[in-house]
């Protein structure tokens, strides 16, 4: 069985889930527990027998009238082809006590998860007969987080048909490339939502994407130094002006897999000289980082050498003056970059397990306490590399008032930058031994920038060559 | 002040609210109470003084750091003009608290809301100090409903530039132009996403909606009888075939304020000889519905006019024989049916008040026990009128094994229907004593729809010009 949500756009074979049993089992042969099975719908409960690798499936029953007013319902056989398992058993009164029974079940292990960076916490499930069991609720988060820190040939590319990340990433770029366009189209009379609806239409008229992977951030102007702008409050609702800088951080998701790529591009399709200095600046940090982050490197490494990428250029510009260490010891480098460089991605947009494993402890210290993992790289991380730089009036002032800062601040020099806003350049990237991977497909130097917007084709027809191409391509 | 998403979209005044709140005032003035101010962002409180008809708004404290991830702080005077409220103080401590004893407040009212549909419940909000005075959950919430039943000219039409409702269903009338015609351009090769995605831009990207009301419902064929299709579980991934009928129900919201409008049409651009029996028995209870609904008369009356029409046509076809009247009382309506015929419409889909006033309590009987609402019709009610005509095998099986309902039925006649879906037509109606409106503008005959799927235009051009005559007409 596979999943795809129309003619060109990707299928996803169920053995993408098969293989991550798989490896649930091998990692963890002393026990047994729950993880995702590739369910589309919802309130599924999903049992792994460790001893035996036989896994079974409790759909909900679902009430007769489901049918006239949900859609078809299903029987036990239809799941069992449709998500290859061994068992399904509709979850009625107690069936889910019942086959553990059956099974001879003694320790039941439970998915209670949190989120290192919210710290919210997913509650283990309840069922009846819970009880009779002796219930662990704490080994098998652990184990299941780091599994999915490292992506498998079917989650990334293809045997047959499942490359996932790199087709969600494609179709965001697409989408990204249309939302640029548009915004030239008509010529500063564009509203960023319509950057935003552009990008959210192309995700999911060609790429089948129906959700994205999180609210747009579409910002011009001072409000690109904004880093989280688009939210409600701040609905991305402001007129594009000529000399603006735009920065849209946006991407689709598919079968649940998220991308996360972030563009910043002059609106009038032509930078400013400032604006080429910091984007130039930004680039070299995204490039940087992109050949030095090898297994075995860690990404808090990666992390202050972007800062130190960032404030060279600035002291070449003679916005700071002074030695680039030190400043960097003085945490100068978060004042103008005051976010993580980049975060784990996958079936969440900020994937889990970023403070497993090796992980150091969060940093207090600004920019580096930001970070989303600590932990030394390797192969088939999937990790968004996303340097930026901001001109933050509450930062800059607060700097300008430290004299543990001020000292290599060139101030009649940055406050020539105040009111350009910032600019984030972010690519979806997979480590490898032998060279990562940029998953992003965009034009990304100042001249790819400004000859796609001048002379770059974009229409219906070239989204769905890119796209098919991409998909018929392995 | 006023609200809009750009140019071309609707600005609404904030003097939209200060009237609502004059409107409570005058309704209760023995109390005093919290609604809506029209605020767009989140977590805040208000307070009105009805004694003096003052109003203050609470907003939220926001840490320092939110002006570096998410946006500009504003003081309070800032949101005083925003909001034309007379007073702001931001919540923090005991500000709730304090303002109340300033202003002598002993008892408070608070909104406690439950939905008449769902039996969700909002709980009343909390705030420090709450037990010092005498607090009531109970009163606010039917006056609030009541008045929310009886839309004002400003939600309506424009005095100046407030004709919200009129606005977001011309915005849904053009998207669904575009979904019908998306579907033709690639002739069946287009996916039901695709005409969702077409949907949403549109509202989008010409109409400023960011936001749908509710998920969007593209069926066709065999889907178009399952009546909320669309959901997580059945999500609009189905290829449209030659011969099917689409049934789109989707609608935008603009300021919150909600549309919902049904097309069923032909994919092929042309109903076969079932489709416009159908279609026109549709029509025909729709229309009948749209003329019969006169301030004084019961919604339920018009469920059961809608039901007699349907059943008026089936007879003339030969699908059903007898007296239709007794077909009524056997609720044979509901086998075809099975929904009720609309629903109020506001800031909410499915808006409040349908079980209040005069209303009748819920029936038990099918069909006319989904109506959203059994009160008498006033002037100013808005309303969805939505009658439909589906197969489905589950009603249809069960009335066949139904004495009382299968000796109206032609088995072989009925039977040959099967697999043809069904034909929903919503309109969203304003009811005035001298003649409803319809907000609704679509093509809507046989004719009309066939017309327009083969020589009507659409473009970016033509909807631009529509959406602008439209908001420059008054």
């Amino acid at each position: 069985m596979s999943f795809s949500r129309g003619t060109n756009t990707l299928n996803i074979s169920v053995k993408l889930f098969v293989e991550n049993r798989a490896r649930l089992v091998a990692a963890l042969k002393e026990s047994y527990f729950f993880w995702t099975f590739g369910v589309h719908e919802s309130d599924f409960f999903g049992v792994i027998d460790i001893g035996s690798g036989r896994t079974c499936l409790f759909p909900p029953k679902l009430d007769p009238s489901y049918a006239i007013w949900d859609g078809k319902i299903n029987d036990e056989n239809w799941f069992k082809k449709k998500y290859e398992v061994e068992e399904v058993h509709f979850n009625k009164d107690d069936a889910i006590c019942a086959y553990l029974k059956k099974i001879n079940a003694k320790n039941v292990l439970l998915l209670k998860a949190s989120n290192s960076d919210s710290g919210n916490v997913l509650e283990a499930p309840s069922f009846i007969g819970k009880e009779l069991f002796d219930i662990d609720v704490d080994k098998l988060y652990p184990v299941m987080a780091e599994l999915r820190v490292f992506k498998t040939d079917k989650e990334l590319e293809a045997s047959f048909s499942g490359y996932v990340m790199r087709y969600v990433s494609k179709v965001a770029s697409e989408a990204h490339r249309a939302a640029m366009k548009a915004n030239l189209t008509i010529n500063f009379l564009t509203y960023l939502p319509q950057c935003s609806s552009v990008f959210r239409h192309i995700s999911y008229y060609h790429g089948g994407c129906r959700h994205l992977a999180y609210t747009c951030i579409a910002a011009s102007g001072y409000n690109s130094s904004i880093l989280h702008y688009g939210h409600a409050n701040a609905p991305n609702d402001k007129q594009i002006k000529d000399g603006d800088i735009c920065l849209l951080d946006m991407g689709p998701e598919y079968n649940c897999y998220a991308s996360d790529i972030t563009t910043s591009f002059p609106a009038n399709g032509k930078f400013s000289d400032k604006q080429k200095l910091i984007y130039n600046a930004v680039l070299d940090a995204n490039q940087s980082v992109f050949k030095a982050a090898k297994p075995g490197v860690r990404w808090t490494d990666m992390h202050i050498l972007a800062e130190k990428v960032i404030l060279t250029h600035l002291k070449e510009a003679g916005l700071v003056t002074g030695d680039v260490n030190e400043m960097v010891d003085a945490r100068l480098g978060a004042v103008f970059m005051p976010h993580g460089l980049g975060h784990f991605i996958g079936l969440d947009v900020h994937d889990c397990g970023g403070y497993l494993g090796d992980a150091l402890p969060r940093s207090m210290l600004p920019g580096l306490k930001s970070l989303r993992t600590t932990r030394t790289l390797q192969e088939r991380m999937v990790i968004t590399i996303e340097p930026g730089c901001y001109f933050i009036d509450t930062l800059l002032n607060a700097a300008l008032e430290n004299p543990n800062q001020s000292k290599y601040l060139v101030k009649s020099e940055v406050e020539k930058y105040r009111g350009q806003g910032g600019v984030r350049i972010e690519d979806d990237v997979i480590i490898w031994s032998n060279g990562n991977e940029n998953m992003s497909d965009l034009p990304r130097t100042v001249e790819e920038i400004e000859d796609f917007m001048k002379n770059g084709e974009f229409t219906d027809e070239t989204v769905q060559k890119s796209i098919s191409h991409h998909l018929h391509k392995t």
